[in-house]
């Protein structure tokens, strides 16, 4: 289901595109069937990706990779954990929202590609990742219990201590119960001191691409 | 004049209080007559320096360092880059304005202190100040000249290439002529993917104290 | 086990010392036992903890922080994954042995607390976790193939990607087999350019305390 | 005369080349002088650079920018802050001596480029930079002390505070007087529990071009 919504999508790519690369299992087949075409029909992409996953998955396909500081991306193609039906979406899951946001954000189109597991009414039900400078855990985590939020700090599994981000940063997760506005609550965020950025992802998403059993469907 | 401001902030600190101590030269004054205080009347305060050099100093003066991960602070004595009549700043001159932000913002009573050049009707002579994720240049350089700004990244002197922040970002000095919103401008900037935190300090300060050849005065 | 050798080693501490915290399940009943002797016998210690884990046990037992910047160490107590007859040490399961290498080789004295299946003959079968500038992935594993590791990157399980330490960098576990001669081989590691800290600890430790079903052995 | 030996260790690159493009004013004439010609005779080449500054340049000139991600590079092109005659070299003026150390040494062929004033017979007038971790400060410090240096930590003139590196560190300016064996002295530094890497490049350098007002001299 995954694998075929991911590469529904990498038939919309274009030759000559520059393409944003999400991160995690969904969009990992979106790459894999990219780099099928450019072995195949000889198309002509470079890619940006999100995480060093991404990076490397690349290179294996042989999609060259590029960087913001060079090019400006056409198509970015991302999962989500949670999509509501206004296209709003809850990502974190693998502490990489931060530089997903940058990306998702600078990309002239953004696709975003999941299996139906993910489609929710309200977001919520997924805590929401933020991610934070470690200096800031107190006065953040109180910020964010005062919106209603009830904070874990990630803890690492390969690592004693919280999970360092890419960036050196911590991530909390805040379960919030019903996010009911999730506009106003991911610019609400990102005015706290010492909270970088939030896994709400609004008012961004060009197209939404389900797999499902009963086959693929554009949202 | 500097050294006045500072010193009358010194004298409003009580026995027992957890500060906030900024950076830059005239809170460096502040530190100095905290010391004294801590020598001379025996009062114990403990300290949560903004920067490297605010720690040095107090430890110099045997000023006990603590952290935001171990106490809440009571008052916090910084300086400011701009100051409009409504007790809006610019800050970020010094590189330190997120974490500056976190501590400020996070204290029970803020104090700013500065000589009276500072002040200014309307903030935006001296450009803003932002800390950005290195990866994101391209991208959040476009955001903000969509705003309307001059954007320069702030170069190293003591090192190639750009200044690196004490998160390990970039700075990027943002010139926006006049800045007529401060309340508005300051929320909109921290919407920005990539743009870790601007040095917009609104709604936050509590009093001003300013240094004149006329003498002190508590605004 | 582990417990019985902690609890002998905070035995050791004397009033008014400060001490490094290692990190890891042994070394917190250290810092449980430690802090049970701040409360109940009214000694004063510092602690310099070695990791986010250690310093919120140390909070939570009320041992006052503080850190290299104010205090030099006198009494570090730290656990490894292997322990050779020699009093050699491979660290790093936890992400933490460069920090802890720092705290380790400053103190005045470094006893090692572990229960008694990290003794070994010769060290190498824990394979051994370097920490490395992310950009210099390839040469530096070449590097260490060269000398005839078998390299693995460590991949978090709690974020996309690869672990990033507190220093974020990256980790390296080396599978070199039987390492013969770790004093020189853990010179001939910090020679490599990007390799920030290696897993070997060697001549710095003054006194091991192994836990076992037949009681605490001090070696 | 720097831009003279520059421009001739641009014309050693060959078609195809992936280049080590190192920092400084030197190694800047190189990278235009590699830049016409790509332009002028068509040659291709990939650059790997060594800071931004230098990324940047290439850029502007049509090199197309690369990793070491995803090549091994051919040919270095570096300067240098001291050259002795065995080619040994002071580096780390501008605080990116760890990249280029990772980049230099894993390139097939080093070439130093510089003007004549930097050749010593005995390196050690210019104060060694040695990059650390922040928190080692004082550890790092004291062992450099007693190594027979004078320390002293770089202060930033664009940001408050000390100079940080792109790894987020610290730089030590150390002064040695006259480094006899730089050689074993690279070695011991970087057995310094904090130490990341230190400015000594010896036994890496294949050839030196220099520029003077009698030419150019290939040594």
């Amino acid at each position: 289901m995954k694998k075929d919504c991911a590469y529904a999508a990498a038939d919309l790519v274009k030759d000559g595109q520059i393409l944003g690369l999400g991160t995690g299992s969904t969009t990992h087949y979106f790459i894999e069937k990219v780099g099928m075409r450019v072995r195949d029909e000889g198309i002509e992409v470079m890619g940006i990706p999100t995480s060093f996953q991404s990076s490397l998955l690349a290179r294996k396909w042989n999609i060259q990779i590029t960087s913001l500081d060079e090019h400006e991306i056409d198509l970015a193609v991302d999962g989500a954990d949670e999509i509501d039906p206004n296209f709003n979406l809850i990502k974190g899951g693998g502490a990489a929202h931060t530089l997903e946001k940058i990306v998702d954000y600078s990309a002239k189109e953004l696709v975003i590609i999941a299996d139906d597991s993910k489609l929710v009414d309200v977001l919520g039900a997924f805590p929401l990742p933020v991610e934070i400078i470690p200096s800031s855990l107190n006065p953040v985590t109180k910020a964010l219990e005062d919106m209603g939020g009830e904070v874990k700090i990630r803890m690492g599994k390969a690592k004693d201590g919280p999970v360092i981000t890419d960036n050196a940063n911590f991530i909390l997760d805040v379960a919030f119960g019903k996010i009911e506005n999730p506009i106003s609550m991911e610019k609400e965020l990102n005015t706290i001191p010492g909270l970088v950025e939030n896994g709400l992802f609004t008012e961004m998403v060009d197209r939404v691409i389900i797999g499902s059993k009963d086959g693929v469907k554009f949202l």
